[in-house]
């Protein structure tokens, strides 16, 4: 067992796969891999995503440092996202399982980003 | 949209995302990686799984033809399961995700396998 703030995990797999657990972490940090995104781009591109829950993923994902917020002071703010190296690495990962799909399952060939 | 089986996803990995959605199909695939391993094996080192959940979640990842379950003709009957090819590439890089968390939270680790 894996204990951490407050949850626990069968082993540290589990604990791991808790931060893109749902249905929309895992493609948000995808959509992020290449490039800092805005908030509004972000919600354009992960189709059916409220504004509500886009707002708690991303928070979910900085709170987790897989994410960083930066806001430009600027008028109107500016507000970017980005991934953090720990980001960058896991969203590597994900992104070798979205090639899966890609090479098992070519009539459905859709990719994310 | 990828449609696929009745159901929609928001793209590639989102369907991909779903073959390990949950607690425990990940942490069981990552427990055939290196061997076939027979069902009260599984419930054994997946701690906390009840025997109703291992149940349905084999049958679902045979399904989505990840793993393979094997009758021999004995008596008592000796059933095994282990991994198709298309199971032990995902699981592959699902163990990658599993080294990604040691490497970040080495102070959790605690292997599943």
């Amino acid at each position: 067992m894996v204990n951490y703030n407050g949850r626990s995990y069968v082993c540290l797999l589990d604990f791991a796969m808790d931060f893109i657990r749902g249905k929309w972490k895992a493609v948000l940090l995808c959509h992020l891999y290449n490039e800092p995104k805005r908030f509004l781009e972000l919600q354009r591109m992960t189709e059916g995503i409220s504004q509500k829950v886009l707002n708690e993923k991303l928070k979910e994902l900085e709170n987790d440092e897989l994410v960083c917020k930066k806001v430009y002071a600027e008028i109107p703010p500016k507000v970017e996202y980005s991934l953090t190296n720990k980001g960058k690495e896991l969203t590597s990962i994900i992104k070798q399982i979205e090639s899966w799909s890609v090479k098992h399952y070519p009539e459905l060939d859709n990719k994310c980003v």
